[in-house]
């Protein structure tokens, strides 16, 4: 048998249900999709292919799944930092929206994300932002997998000046996207509870549903929200959320930093989905989610970056890493979220919780090869005596070498074959220079 | 006037007083030291050099100060994670080391650490280990500046079987390198407040400041260190060092995760410096320091990233995001350890508390050409509005692409040219083939 491609000479990092590991494993690929697995024998030849990657020693492991994104927003990367929510909010971020978002600079914002993503591992990501008609041409053209979200919220937004319309442009752009292509599902994205009507809410929903697609919120994400909800409504924000029957199986719920038990049931008996986004939590001062007893629940986890304005970069190997190691700090306990568990985050168990689980997040048979290589012949990476550990302890975006989604290879020998990089750079900073210059 | 060397057309972050930066700026180097600092003017040449770097509008910074390593123990990276502290210290790292360290290994592993720390932009370390006269030779050979310790604990250890002898094992040491090198300054470490006698403390401290030399020691490590000494002294880790005469302006206080606010007092009163090592803290589950509450009072406070065994790697780049964001959320105050204090406790602040404030830390006429310089042409440095953002919430190690110790280049367009990077990676292969089939 010919494959299209065959990756070897590498420690395969399955993450499948028995986290199982290869040594001098080999994968082949036909029609974009994984038709071998499998370790090599010692003394064997890799099966004949058209092309074949040598991983050199390295590791082979799933693309990394970013469940929750603001992709346009990096072109406010570092604009301003260390201020207080609103401010930061009020007198940066949101100006900066009004004067400086439309279809024009959303492109080359989300191709500058898509690059830095996939450059870093990243194959997948699940995104919310305004103008997501534009963010989906754009991770189109560029080729990686996501989830696209149109935004909702009870104000003036770009491109849904009238807040009465926010529910229709949703759906107008789901149906668009619906069957365009392989890589790309839409979904509706409210922004909170609290921006959010109940009307606005229950009208997302019951349009996500009807429509087949993830429903996407951020929910319980400040103290501030938490303390909101308990005096206007004697409810937590995801209560609340659960009486109007936002909770089911195809809702995201991104942040849950504020949690109490309760809310952790409510989350399970709902079969509701969690995008937990340490390092942005931690820098916007949202707080320490209480992420390891939520983990004792059966709830699909997803680790995310969110929008690279308040982290300020899209690498989930340094969230990974943040994920791992926080939580012991504030449970004073450092078995809890061990490096196993932090890797599904970032691959299977965000699959499942953006509803991707059957297509990718492991490295099985009939899944689609979202493959990513990392180079482990680095000062930082040497010895290695448990690959998940360097993968979530050492490793950061830098070390990846060669990446493809669905068989197409976007990233080969650290260079970026998707896109011209350098366009893309040059057109950004045309654009920072006018948000610099207002 | 020409110069040995001469850095251009970049952004200088130059990290002094006024944390002026400089953009078009020129370095021009001669000696080893930094004879010339100013911005070109727009149509001027740089001005003629035996050698010239470009910086290709990238950042130009101070090398970046380590205040807290174990560097043989990238011997053992990765080799035991997620366990508890006495589990992963004494069916680990003990036994590993009792096998294992020897001056050979520790030699190969002092060495595999300079690697990483050079090529991740780290010019300097400050250092404890067993056998530090192996760790001295090997990081002399190599070439970056250090501060290296000669560990003291009251138990048989590499090089010191009979603990009677461990501070005039210290002494030797410290008389040995005191004048020969100069880039490497002796040091004695005395382990903890709690594997150290009082007597042993006392000698140790007594020799530092007879030999005049920096006196380190792990304190206020964990929640046990503190009830422990609240129990049998009735005093505080730090309260219980000074009744000993231990805290003055030379010593390092390692960690102080348990802190008090007389704790905090009496280190301020005796001009004593800390060492904050967060993803150490973190990883272990010792817990969150009181950073931000330290960070107010008059005390020289340096990032250190500890042993690699506890991290798992020696990237001051990902410290400098860890600490920035982590107080952040514990305080829920977004405004503490602000980007520009967090790159000044990774450079001149730690320069202050390993007393080499004079030669090092900042980029000024007069101090070490200890120079870095970070490549910003990548998508997750794009766009750049603030380069001291850049440096702390967006770029890692692996974006440094040029690096100087005392006028020295050590590694050039991401290439290490102190020595031969294969042969370190392949001795440390075989050494850690035999760990891990012990």
């Amino acid at each position: 048998m010919t494959f299209d491609l065959v990756i070897h000479n590498g420690t395969i990092l399955t993450v499948n249900s028995d986290f199982e590991i290869i040594e001098n494993g080999i994968i082949g690929i036909n029609d974009g999709k994984i038709a071998l697995l499998t370790a090599l024998d010692e003394d064997a030849s890799p099966p004949t292919a058209k092309d074949t990657i040598d991983a050199s020693g390295g590791i082979i492991m799933p693309g990394l799944i970013n469940t929750h994104t603001h992709l346009p927003m990096t072109l406010f990367r570092g604009l301003a930092d260390d201020l207080p929510l609103d401010v930061w909010l009020n007198e940066t971020i949101f100006p900066a929206e009004n004067t400086h978002i439309n279809s024009e600079t959303v492109r080359w914002g989300t191709l500058l994300a898509c690059a830095e993503m996939v450059i870093s591992g990243t194959t997948t990501c699940c995104d919310g932002y305004f103008l997501e008609n534009d963010v989906a041409a754009a991770v189109n053209d560029f080729g990686i997998r996501a989830v696209l979200g149109q935004g909702v919220i009870d104000y003036p937004a770009p491109g849904v000046p009238d807040p009465a319309e926010n529910v229709e442009a949703a759906k107008t752009y789901v149906k668009k996207w619906k069957d365009i292509s392989a890589t790309i599902r839409p979904s509706i994205f409210c922004h909170t509870p609290y921006t959010c009507s109940e009307e606005t809410l229950k009208k997302a929903k019951h349009a996500s549903k009807e429509l087949g697609v993830l429903f996407q919120i951020h929910a319980a994400e400040t103290k501030n929200e938490m303390d909101q909800f308990l005096f206007e409504h004697q409810l937590t924000p995801i209560h609340y959320l659960d009486k109007l029957g936002i909770l089911d199986q195809n809702t995201l719920l991104v942040h849950c930093v504020w949690l109490n038990e309760a809310d952790m049931e409510i989350i399970a008996a709902r079969r509701s989905n969690v995008s937990h986004n340490p390092e942005s939590n931690m820098k916007l001062a949202s707080g320490i989610s209480p992420l390891s007893k939520l983990a004792t629940f059966d709830i699909a986890i997803g680790l995310g970056t969110d929008g690279c304005a308040s982290n300020n970069n899209l690498d989930l190997f340094q969230e990974m890493d943040t994920a791992a190691k926080l939580h012991k700090a504030s449970t004073l306990d450092p078995t809890v979220m061990d490096a196993r568990r932090i890797l599904q985050m970032a691959t299977i168990d965000a699959a499942k919780a953006i509803g991707l689980e059957d297509v990718i997040g492991s490295l099985e048979t009939a899944k689609q090869s979202d493959i990513v290589f990392v180079d482990t012949n680095k000062p930082h990476l040497v010895p290695m005596y448990h690959p998940e550990s360097h993968i979530v302890y050492s490793a950061n975006g830098s070390d990846v070498r060669d990446v493809m989604v669905a068989g197409n290879i976007l990233v080969r020998n650290g260079k970026l074959l998707a896109m011209d990089v350098d366009e893309i750079i040059d057109r950004v900073n045309e654009i920072a220079a006018a948000i610099k210059g207002s």
